[in-house]
């Protein structure tokens, strides 16, 4: 059985604070707050736990508000290899106005890496070796080199571990600039993502898969390409599909993304075919819609769902 | 030596938060985040250790977010005996609109106090013997009766304790309705709360003067009623003095009345007589304008201060 570790270098607390309506300049009583403890390699994490698979975490926490994590962490099951550092992991506050339905977002600093990426890589490779794999996923964190994703990269392929790479922007590109040794396994862009790394818009299907083919053609043998409400485009050596998911009640999007790289990581660890791949990541992406946080029904439900994806050849 | 204890039961996180310019309904990415880990007693405490005297704090914390108290403890040398309970201690953010200058507070909600009482009732009744000093101060958390100082105090005045008591509201209309065995040894409302107590204003030093003596007729050994920039009265059974304050450069007035009762407290432990106690105690608040957060400059400019505060008969 292939281990499973997901990297999450720049993790973040959601404070949702729920507001009877947001006045500048006055006092405000709260009515509600809840928090969410995430980023997308501990979201990875939970929606693996949640289907049955363990998973060990690791990256970088702020010793002091790293509560939160613990407590999913330890209700999940989920094996916390997470290196501390002083100071409080980055939050993000988002005022809900109950009255406009208004959330307005104030994003608060994040912690500088400092010295402890070298104790963070320790962490990873001793969790990922021949036929493991290694989740990377996420935004870097002031202090970390843009490359850090292809160097770590190239150390866990040394190793034989698989890894799926979750990121934009800057890291993302500097990821796939890599040379072969530090390619991943599976990348998962989304639209906007890969119209970033090709430098143009790809406003069809078919553009999108040139684009992506494109991709697997510079030596990345799994490539997904997330499509919001039309699913998602999934390439590997045996070909290509486009899978769709089912119409379903959305309770919150927030994750869908990371639930589809759980679903692609569980088929992976299964080594599943290509079209039950495609199947299986978008049923957990559409069964988490159903569900507030990164959070997955019971397995039952994510199986049912998974009868109603549409996969077809792209 | 008088050993010194303070309890808070209602402690505060104030988070400040500085925005370029708050829109309700925008996305907005932070400049800066300074925290300050307060409460009336922390701050009491805070105030004295700045000015060389040790002290106990008792009272309920949040086991999930107290490192901003562990770390101004550490700091300052204070002797932690606070019960943790599960969850997080309040947090007030202050979202500082440096455009405009404007302040928008949003007040979290605090803990449920629980079944702690009774454990911070024992922490607190083990530092207060005979002739120390307890500091019970600031508002009481939903779950502890209104009533709860003045049976703390009656516990407190049973083991020779003298209980200095800063609390407005409920609390502090309950705490003064004790009987005689309930009753602390000084008390410190500012104006306003002395007029709630009253029932009516009072609109002048004579009226101020008046209900402070009616309260001491009570039965509480000193009365003393914070006037802002007017300074403060003191009465005690050597009479009655107005102290006022010097010319000073205000940085923030915040936590000024706990530095009143911290001063009050060290000249309790020092058994000053009344014209130096209220010299101290009014140096301590003056002292505090000159600094941010509940933070005193060093001893010899306190006591350079105290030479220039001005005290008369009342």
């Amino acid at each position: 059985m292939s281990r499973i570790v997901t990297l999450t270098l720049n993790p973040a607390i959601d404070q949702t604070v729920v507001l009877g309506a947001l006045a500048p300049g006055e006092v405000h009583r709260a009515r509600a707050v809840a928090r969410h403890a995430g980023g997308k390699g501990v979201n990875v994490a939970c929606c693996l736990a949640d289907w049955g698979l363990a998973a060990a975490v690791t990256g970088l926490l702020g010793a002091d508000n790293d509560a939160a994590f613990r407590q999913v962490f330890a209700a999940k099951g989920i094996e916390d290899r997470f290196i501390r550092v002083p100071g409080e992991t980055r939050t993000n506050l988002k005022l809900l106005d109950t009255g406009s339905g208004d959330t307005t977002d104030i994003n608060l600093p994040g912690l500088p890496a400092g010295d402890a990426f070298a104790a963070v890589r320790t962490e990873l490779l001793a969790r990922a070796g021949r036929g493991d794999l290694a989740v990377l996923a996420g935004s870097l964190p002031e202090g970390i080199a843009a490359d850090a994703y292809a160097d770590l990269t190239a150390s866990l392929n040394a190793a034989g571990a698989r890894v799926v790479l979750d990121a934009s922007g800057p890291a993302l590109k500097a990821a796939l600039a890599a040379g072969s040794e530090g390619l991943p396994h599976a990348v998962k862009p989304n639209r906007h993502e890969l119209e970033e790394w090709a430098g143009h818009r790809l406003p069809t299907l078919q553009a999108v898969r040139a684009a992506a083919e494109e991709l697997r053609g510079r030596g990345i043998p799994v490539v997904v390409v997330s499509l919001g409400a039309e699913g998602a485009l999934f390439l590997t050596e045996a070909g290509a599909v486009h899978a769709s998911p089912p119409p379903i009640e959305v309770a919150s999007t927030v994750g869908a993304g990371d639930a589809l790289v759980a679903g692609l990581v569980a088929a992976l660890a299964a080594r599943l075919d290509l079209p039950s791949t495609a199947r299986l990541a978008l049923a957990f992406a559409a069964a988490k819609l159903t569900r507030e946080g990164a959070n997955l029904p019971p397995r039952p439900e994510v199986e049912r769902i998974a009868g109603t994806v549409r996969v077809v050849p792209a």
